[in-house]
């Protein structure tokens, strides 16, 4: 496995595969890998030929307040863990590289960035967009792998790769668990070990919530608000939002029809986290 | 010489293209060609394997008060000359193809838009950005090819390809003008005959500034006085903006020294007319 940090390097590397007739995976991370990430790379390792890894802390994604500087980061242990798994190359850029001086370009999903985590997290979804359109220029792949579990960024990805044509597949794998059903997040690390047990809160209100639908409730308020509960019943929590919307268009809906994901924002002391489920009816 | 209107039909012909080792020339166009355009495919014919012109009066980056539907179409005449020019290929797709229902992704290039037409066309340049970011993943070109006419145009072409490393070049060729000194544009054709020979203030003025220049004067303020005089000699004209800037930034400068772009904007009647020299001090 060989590590890139230079733009144009990774542009060489990738044009070199593509005209040898091979394919590329393509798995952006922010890295401090967990078996989420990994997935990803076995998926693309079975799909494709060559599989490139990015581990970039994506500056302009993050808000003034929130987690940029103190975002795990450990490319030691990452650079074993991919390897391991399969990767062939790891893109690791600078900031400095991927925004020089009087860098001033950014991609705007404009609908889906609205809803969910785009309300609490203005500018979050262009930061994102913007950077997965840069480095789909640079790795060139066939296709790109994202998780479940941010299923906003996956949508707004998918979104941007149709309306930009850009001609490649983005494949969108299941949310990986711990063992006791925790979603597994880069940002699990902040949490203390009774803030460990109470995020599964975020599970086991969307087990209700399942649970619910498949005995045939259909009011997405009722459901909404036993999650509430379930959510509220340990003291470490803040909801941020606990929303039933339709999956391809992340609106709100009232009634529970047709693809549907059930998705939830929960700070747990001072740690954001995310979880959701899909489910079609 | 063939026609695409389909966007997979263009990028499957490009992919061909590419994979057998030959290179794309891309002159991305609005149509009812002049020689400016056709320049621009004669260089494209002496860089490249291949030509590809687009032919797309672009809906979003003409404001609701704007001439997009007046703008004037010839494809019979257009591909007659884009023949006899050498292009090999014209990419025609119509607005349902490139903004189908529920589009909503937009390329911006921030700074640079922000000048010159970009004070009264807002929205202008991200419509641009945005038509020539799909473009380029669909045609796929090595070298992309621009006029220098459209000066604010082509600088923020150049930095958006950049900053999302979109890896091709930017090639900006000289303005072409009528003999008697008016730049081409497609928009000349709304002008009456005795508009027609108002229009020529542009030029006037331009030549006016790089006289005062040439002889030593150093006050930009002074130059552009001047311009605004000439302009201002006839009736018909309503002068937009007079600018004198950096040629890379775009940003005022006072003092004449440097890389200077020097470009105004002035309606002849309803008939919106652009021109610019450049000159390196």
């Amino acid at each position: 496995m060989k590590i890139i940090t230079s733009i144009k390097e990774m542009q060489q590397y990738a044009s070199r595969i593509k005209r040898s007739g091979k394919t590329i995976g393509f798995v952006p991370t922010m890295g401090y890998l967990h078996q989420g990430h990994l997935s990803l790379v076995r998926q693309a390792k079975r799909d494709n030929d060559i599989v490139v890894m990015s581990i970039f802390v994506n500056p302009i994604q993050f808000g003034p307040k929130e987690d940029f500087k103190k975002y795990p980061r450990d490319l030691k242990a990452d650079s074993a863990q991919a390897a391991s798994a399969g990767v062939d190359i790891i893109f690791y850029p600078s900031s400095k590289t991927m925004y020089p001086k009087d860098y001033q370009t950014y991609v705007e999903v404009v609908e889906l960035s609205k809803y969910l985590c785009g309300m609490s997290r203005p500018g979050h979804f262009k930061g994102v967009a913007t950077v997965v359109a840069k480095l789909f220029n640079i790795v060139k792949p066939d296709i790109a792998y994202f998780g479940q579990k941010d299923a906003q960024q996956a949508a707004v990805i998918k979104r941007m790769a149709m309306d930009l044509n850009i001609g490649l597949k983005v494949k969108v794998m299941p949310i990986v668990r711990e063992p006791d059903g925790l979603a597994m997040s880069s940002r699990n690390a902040y949490l203390s070990p009774p803030q460990r047990k109470d995020a599964l809160v975020l599970k086991n209100a969307l087990q209700k919530a399942v649970c619910m639908i498949r005995s045939d409730e259909k009011n997405a308020e009722k459901i909404k608000l036993c999650m509430r509960k379930i959510v509220n019943s340990v003291p470490s929590s803040k909801i941020e939002y606990i929303s039933i919307i339709d999956a391809a268009f992340l609106r709100d809906t009232k009634e529970i029809k047709g693809n549907i994901l059930i998705a939830l924002a929960v700070r747990i002391g001072n740690t954001r986290l995310i979880d959701n489920v899909k489910i079609r009816i």
